[in-house]
C-alpha cells in the first residue's frame, strides 16, 4: 500500500463514520484505514509488508507489482503534469523494490467536457515520461463520467518490474548502523503544485521534481548494499522515515541541518505554516545503505542526474525502535510523527 | 485497451473538442479515441494487438497485464457491487488471454463523505471475489478528493497472470470455420444496473451476472483448441464480435435465434429501446473454437457453473472480413455495427 503502515495509530478507524480528506493524506488516518479496513479484508503476506509495491513469484521469476491513482489538481503545473506524475510515480514505486520497471498500464477516468487538447497533452507527456524511464505502456482503459461526477481527469497507473536474483530491498530491511541518504532537495513538488493552485507569488519559481528514479536505483544497487528505499511522495520525507523505522523496528536519527531544502521552498513552507519534511516529492528517494558501502552508494548517486545533490542526513539506530528523532539546529531533538490531517490535498 | 479497436471509424477524433459520454461507451467513439490518441502516443507491439490485456515477456515468463477502472453507479445493485465487479473484471480480462490470474492491485479514489460502512462492504465483497477466483490483492492505493470532485467511489484494479507455454489466445486468432460459442445469457448485468438506477419495476428480478471466468477458461483450454476469447462487458456481445472480426480479419455470422437472452432481460430491453446484443455482461464470454474441437469445448463449458448455459451461436467465415452478420428469425440478415453513443453510461 502506498505510504502507509499499520503501527502507532492509537485510534480505531471507527472514530469517523465517513471518509475525510485526511484518509488520503498518506499520514496517520491513511494508516488507520489500511490497518483496520484493507489489511483485514485482503490479508496476505505480500500486502502485509506494506511496501509501496508487492514482490511476488510468477512462474520462475520474481516480479514487482504496484499501482497508484493520480488526482492532482491542477492537471498542469510547473515542471510537470498529471501524466508525467502517473508514469514516474509507478516507475519509482517499482524501482524502490530494486525491480527494473518494464511495463505499465494506464486507466483514465475522464469527466464529460474535458478538453480533448488537454487529454492529448497529458498522453503526450506520459509517452515522453515512459520513453525516458524505458518502460512501455502496454494496456489501458478509458471511462467517462457525466459532468460533475469527477474533476476533469484521474489517471491510475499500475506497473510490473523484474526483480533480479539476489536483490532484496524492502522498508523492513533497515539495520542499526545503516546510513540514511536522501537523493536531493525535498518539498519541491508539493510547493510547486500548491503555489500554482493558490496563485501564490512564487508560482513558477518552484518546479515539481517529478522524475524517473530507476536508473539512479540501478546505479546504487551496483555500487553498494542498499537495504531500504522509499520515494517520499505524499506524506513527504518525514512519513517515509517513520514508515521505515516502524517496518524495520529500528530507530532513525536525522540531522535537521543536513536535510536539503531549497531556499524558496523553505520560504513558501514558512508562509503556509508547513514543514518541508511532510511535503510531497515526486523525484526523490531516501535510502538506507550499509555503513561499509554508504560512501560508494553516495558517490554513485552523485554521478547520476537525479542524484547529484544526494546527501547523508542521518543514521539508523538500535535505540527507540519505530521512532524517528530529528536533531535540530540548536542541539535539541524532536520526535517526527505522522501528520493526522491532509496538509496538501490532491497533491498527486 | 478495453473493448476498443481501431478499425472502421470513418471520422477523426477531432470531430469533438471535448470528451463526451460516448468516448467511454466501448463503442465507436472509444475506438476513435484509441486509434487517434492513445495508440499514436503509446505505440508498441503489445498495445497494438488491442486485446483487453497485454501479454509480455518478463524474464523467462510470459505474463498478462490488464487494468480497468470501475465507475458504476449505484455502487450496489442486485447480484453485486463495484468491488465484486472490479475483481471479476480484471480476473476475466486476464483469463481471456489464456492466462492464469494470480495477483491484483486495487486503487481507490474516494469522495470525501463516503460512508465508511459502504467502503467496508465493498472491500469485503472484493475479498470474497478474490477468494472465489483464487487471486490475491497484493498492493493498492487510496486517494480522497473533496466533496463534489468524484461520485462516491471509483476503483481501478490491475492484474497479472501467468500464460502457460503453448497457450496462444487472442482476438487476432479467429479463423474461418471456427465455431462461435457464448457461455450463457446476455444483457443481465446491464439491465440489472439500469433497472436499479432508474427504479424500474423489474428491479431486483434481474441479477448482475458478475462472476470470475478463469476456472471456465481453464477447462476450455484443456478440452480443445480455443483461438479467441472475449468477455463482452461494456459494449456487449455485439461489440466483442465486431472487435474479433476486425482484429482477425474474418467475417462472423450469428444466428439471432441461438443467442440466449432471459425473457425478463428481453422485456426490459424492449421497454428501453435497447438491443441486448449491446448491453453489458460481467460474467460471460464469447469463444471462437476450432471446428474439430468445438463440441468438446462446449461440453467442458457446460460442466462448469459459469458455463452451464453455453451455446453455439454462429460461425467464423471467410466472407466479408471485418463484418458481423446477424441472421434474423425471419430469414434475413443485418450487419452488426458498433454503437456510436453510450447506451448505458457508467454500467461498469
Amino acid at each position: 500500500m502506498d505510504t502507509e503502515f499499520a503501527l502507532s495509530c492509537p485510534l480505531p478507524i471507527t472514530q469517523h463514520k465517513t471518509i475525510v480528506l485526511g484518509h488520503g493524506s498518506g499520514g496517520r488516518l491513511t494508516a488507520q484505514l489500511v490497518r483496520d479496513l484493507f489489511l483485514p479484508a485482503f490479508d496476505n503476506p505480500a500486502l502485509r509488508k506494506l511496501d509501496d509495491q508487492a514482490v511476488v513469484e510468477v512462474g520462475a521469476e520474481r516480479i514487482a507489482l504496484t499501482t497508484d491513482s493520480f488526482v492532482v489538481t491542477p492537471l498542469f503545473f510547473p515542471g510537470g503534469d498529471i501524466g508525467k506524475l502517473a508514469v514516474n510515480g509507478t516507475v519509482n514505486d517499482l524501482a524502490m523494490s530494486g525491480a527494473r520497471p518494464l511495463f505499465l498500464s494506464a486507466a483514465f477516468i475522464m469527466e464529460e467536457g474535458l478538453p480533448l487538447e488537454e487529454l492529448m497533452r497529458v498522453t503526450q507527456s506520459m509517452a515522453e515520461a515512459a520513453a525516458e524511464a524505458g518502460v512501455a505502456i502496454v494496456t489501458g482503459d478509458t471511462k467517462v463520467v457525466n459532468r460533475g461526477s469527477a474533476d476533469k481527469l484521474f489517471i491510475t497507473t499500475a506497473g510490473v518490474g523484474l526483480v533480479a536474483n539476489g536483490i532484496s530491498v524492502s522498508v523492513c530491511n533497515a539495520k542499526p548502523g545503516d546510513v540514511v541518504i536522501v537523493s536531493g532537495t525535498i518539498g519541491d513538488h508539493g510547493m510547486a503544485v500548491w503555489a500554482t493552485r493558490e496563485g501564490l507569488e512564487f508560482e513558477g519559481a518552484i518546479l515539481s521534481d517529478t522524475a524517473p528514479l530507476n536508473a539512479l536505483v540501478e546505479a546504487m544497487l551496483i555500487a553498494g548494499e542498499v537495504r531500504a528505499l522509499r520515494d517520499p511522495t505524499r506524506g513527504g520525507l518525514g512519513t517515509s522515515l517513520c514508515e521505515i523505522a516502524a517496518a524495520s523496528s529500528t530507530g532513525i536519527e536525522i540531522d535537521a541541518t543536513a536535510v536539503p531544502v531549497r531556499e524558496d521552498v523553505k520560504a513558501a513552507c514558512e508562509t503556509l505554516g508547513m514543514d518541508p519534511l511532510f511535503v510531497a516529492n515526486e523525484g526523490k528517494l531516501v535510502a538506507m545503505a550499509s555503513e561499509s558501502s554508504a560512501e560508494a552508494v553516495l558517490n554513485a548517486m552523485r554521478r547520476m542526474p537525479h542524484g547529484k545533490d544526494a546527501r547523508v542526513i542521518g543514521r539508523v539506530v538500535a535505540d527507540h525502535p519505530g521512532m524517528v528523532l530529528l536533531k535540530t539546529e540548536i542541539g535539541g531533538s524532536r520526535i517526527i510523527d505522522l501528520p493526522f490531517v491532509e496538509q496538501l490535498p490532491r497533491i498527486c
